[in-house]
C-alpha cells in the first residue's frame, strides 16, 4: 500500500502540458481515461469491486455495495495548464484513507458501505459545463442538452462519450443511484489563501458561492488591416477588448468581493493582417449573493452594448450555466466538526461535484492547505505533510460516518443511530 | 482555353473554410499544393514548361526561358477566412492574358521571354512573415531565420518546406534568377474603395505604404477565476485587452491616415474558469510615412507598459517584420500609363510580392475594382466584367513589355529598345 504522496507520484507524468508547465487532462480524453485506468488498477489491487456508471462516474466499492453508503472521491481531469493536485489529491487521499481504515481495522467495524468515486469532466474545460458528471447524475443538466454540447473540435458529448465506452441513450439523471448515497465527502486542495500561513492544514467547507458563465459574442465587418481606414471599421476585437478591460472596475464597483474573469476568447478568422469579423469571450462571475452576480452581469452587459455601438459592432449575450450559492449539509458538517474540532469553516469560490450533489444527498468537503493559494495554474501547491494530515482527517471523518470508531464496538446499532441520525 | 471567370470557377471549391464563409488556404498546406497542381496543369495544357524553384516559387515559361524576361503572376494562398480573389485573380488573369497574347499572335512577335509566376505564403498567415517567397528569393529575410520560423503547430518552415518538396539547404537568396527578370507585373483585386463607384475598373499601383508587425507578449499570474480576489490578480488578459481597446484612439491621435490592427491573439492556458498566465497579440501598423508608423508604435508601446504596470503584469514587445514605403518602378509605370492612359494611380495599404521585388527588379501592379472595398474577408468582390477588363489591361501591358505590339513588327529591335530602355 502506498501513502498519498507516492500515489500522486504514480501519475505525475500523465498528461503533462507540452506547451508549458502544468497539465492538460481534458474530460473524456485519452489522458483522463489513462488516469481512470490507474484508479481502477489501484482499487482492484485493494480488492475493491469497480464499475463505471451510465454517466462515466467510476465507483470502487470498499465493502459490499448497499444503501446509505458513505462515498468519498473527487476528479482526475484538469483545466488547461492546471496543477497536480486539483482533483487528484482527493482521489489519491480516498485510496490512502481506505488503506488507513483497512489497516486500523475500522473497515471491519463499518456499519455502512463505503465507496470511492471519480467524477468525469469536473472542470468543464472541454464542453463548457463544469461538474458535468454530477450534473448529469442529479439531472442538474438535461441529458439531451448535454449530449449536444460540442468541444473545440465540434465533437459532441454524445460522440465523445461513446468513444469513452458510454451509451449515450443511458446518460442522464439516476435517482436510484443517488438514493443509495448516505454521505458524500470530497477532499480537495484549497484554491485560495484561507489556510496559507495559518496553523491549520485542513478546513471544512461551508458553502460554494454562486457561479455563472456567460458567452459574449461580438460581430463586426471583417476587412483588410492595411486598406481599411480606422474611421471605416466595425472591429469586434476592439469592442470586446474594451469590455474585458473594463471588467475589473465594473466588478469592484458592484461589490468588493465579486470576482469576474475572462480567460478564454475566440477571434474569427484570427489573421494578423485581418480585421476580424467576430470575437467571443466567456465571462465567469461569482459571489455568495446571487443579487450581486446579477448586478455584475448587468453592468458588464450594459457596457458591452455601449462599446459595441461605439465601434459599429453588435453583441449578443447568452448564459451557459448558473449555480446559485450552495450550502453544504449542516448535520453532516456538525459531525465533521466533532471529528475535526479545530478545523476552520471556509466558503469556496470554486465549484465542486460535492456542491452539485449537496441538494440531493448529504454532502461535505475538506480542504487541504495550499501554501501559494494559486489554483488552476502550475504554481498550485500542497506540502507532503499537509497531504498526509488531510488523509488522516478524511479517514477520521469516514470512520465516524461508517459508525466504525474503535469505542463504538460492533453493537453500535444502525448507521442512522451511529451518525447522530436525521441525515 | 478558358476565360478568367471560368478559370476562377475551377478552384472555387478548393480550400473552403469549414468554420464559416470564405477560404482557408494556408501557405505550404495541402490546399495550397492542390491549387499549385491546378496551376501547373493549366500551364501544362497551354504547352508551357514549368518548374518550382528552390524557394517554392512556381514558374511557367510561355516562351523559351531567357534573360530580361517579362513575368506576371501572384499567389494562391489566403488569409484565414479570406475571399476568392486575393491572389487567385492575379494567377487566373495571367493564364487568361497568356491565352489572349497567344490567340492574337502577340506571343509570336515577342522580343523578350514571358513567364508566369506563383509565389508561396504571400499572406504570412502561417509563419507570420508576409510575402515569404519573394522575401526569400530577394534575401529580404535571412534563410536561416526563415527556416526556424514556426507555425501554430510548432512545425518549422524547414519541416514544412521539406514536406512541400523543397530542400531546406537550397532555400534563400537567388540573385541569378532575379537577374533574369526584366519586368514583373502583378495584377491583384483592389483591397480598398479607390475604384469602387468610379468609371475605372483598373488602376496602376503607385506605392506600397510602410508596414510592420509587432508581437506584444503579456505575462501575469495564472490563478483560479473563482477563488482569487480581484485585488490579488495580475491578469495579462485585462492588461492586453486594455491596450487593444486603446489602439484606435492612439492611432488616430498620431495621424488620421495611420491604421493599426489586432486581429490575432493567444491566451495561455485559455480556460473559462482560469485567470490566464499569459496573453499575446500581434499588432499590424501601416502608413506611407515611416515616421508615423514609429510614432504609432511608440504610443501603443508606452500605453502597453502603463496597462501592464497597472495590472501587475509584464509586457515584452518584439518586431516581427518591417517594410518601409516602397514605390513601384517609375519607368515601368510610365510604360503602363502609356498603355492604360485613363487608369488612376493608387497607393496600396496592402503588401504584395511586387513590393518586395521592386527594389531588385522593375516591378509594377494593376488593381482591379472591388465593389465592396472589403478585403481579407468573404465579402471581397470582383465583377466578372471587371475581371475580364483586368485581363485585357494585363495583356496590353504584357504585349507592350514584350515589344510585341502589332505595329512594332518583327524588326522592333532589342527588348531594351522596344520598352524605352533604361530599366
Amino acid at each position: 500500500m502506498s501513502d498519498v504522496v507516492s500515489l500522486l507520484a504514480q501519475i505525475e507524468d500523465t498528461g503533462r502540458d507540452s506547451r508549458g508547465p502544468g497539465y492538460q487532462r481534458p474530460g473524456f480524453s485519452s489522458t483522463e481515461r489513462e488516469l481512470r485506468e490507474w484508479f481502477l488498477a489501484e482499487a482492484d489491487a485493494r480488492g475493491m469491486d469497480t464499475e463505471v456508471d451510465a454517466n462515466g462516474i467510476t465507483w470502487a466499492w470498499a465493502t459490499s455495495p448497499g444503501e446509505n453508503a458513505v462515498v468519498t472521491g473527487s476528479h482526475l481531469d484538469s483545466v488547461p495548464g492546471g496543477g497536480a493536485f486539483d482533483g487528484p489529491l482527493g482521489v489519491a487521499s480516498a485510496l490512502a484513507a481506505f488503506d488507513e481504515l483497512k489497516s486500523s481495522g475500522a473497515l471491519d467495524r463499518a456499519q455502512r458501505p463505503l465507496a470511492l468515486a471519480v467524477f468525469p469532466e469536473e472542470e468543464g474545460s472541454r464542453f463548457g459545463v463544469a461538474c458535468l458528471g454530477s450534473r448529469l447524475i442529479t439531472g442538474a443538466i438535461d441529458a439531451d442538452r448535454a449530449l449536444g454540447l460540442k468541444d473545440a473540435n465540434a465533437d459532441t458529448l454524445a460522440d465523445v462519450a461513446t468513444g469513452y465506452g458510454l451509451d449515450p441513450n443511458r446518460i442522464g439523471e439516476d435517482q436510484s443511484r443517488l438514493a443509495g448515497i448516505g454521505s458524500f465527502i470530497e477532499l480537495h486542495v484549497e484554491q485560495g489563501i484561507g489556510l496559507a500561513g495559518t496553523d491549520e492544514p485542513v478546513a471544512i467547507g461551508s458553502s460554494i458561492i454562486g457561479h455563472g458563465r456567460w458567452h459574449f459574442a461580438f460581430s463586426g465587418q471583417g476587412n483588410h488591416a492595411g486598406t481599411t481606414p480606422m474611421s471605416h471599421r466595425a472591429d469586434p476585437v476592439v469592442a470586446a477588448s474594451r469590455v474585458i478591460g473594463d471588467i475589473p472596475v465594473l466588478a469592484a464597483a458592484a461589490d468588493a468581493r465579486a470576482v469576474a474573469t475572462v480567460g478564454r476568447t475566440l477571434i474569427h478568422p484570427g489573421g494578423t493582417n485581418v480585421i476580424a469579423s467576430s470575437m467571443s469571450f466567456w465571462l465567469d462571475i461569482r459571489h455568495a449573493d446571487d443579487a450581486v452576480v446579477t448586478r455584475v452581469l448587468e453592468a458588464i452587459s450594459a457596457r458591452a452594448k455601449e462599446h459595441a455601438t461605439d465601434t459599429g459592432a453588435e453583441v449578443s449575450i447568452s448564459q451557459e450555466s448558473y449555480s446559485p450559492t450552495t450550502f453544504f449539509t449542516a448535520e453532516l458538517n456538525e459531525r465533521l466538526r466533532s471529528v475535526l474540532p479545530t478545523a476552520p469553516m471556509l466558503p469556496s469560490g470554486a465549484g465542486h461535484d460535492a456542491g452539485i450533489l449537496a441538494p440531493h444527498v448529504p454532502s461535505a468537503m475538506l480542504y487541504v492547505r495550499n501554501p501559494t493559494g494559486v489554483s488552476h495554474a502550475p504554481e498550485e501547491a500542497c506540502e507532503d505533510d499537509d497531504a498526509r494530515v488531510g488523509v488522516q482527517a478524511l479517514a477520521a471523518v469516514l470512520e465516524r460516518e461508517l459508525g466504525a470508531e474503535a469505542g463504538s464496538g460492533s453493537s453500535a446499532g444502525s448507521a442512522a443511530d451511529s451518525s447522530g441520525g436525521g441525515r
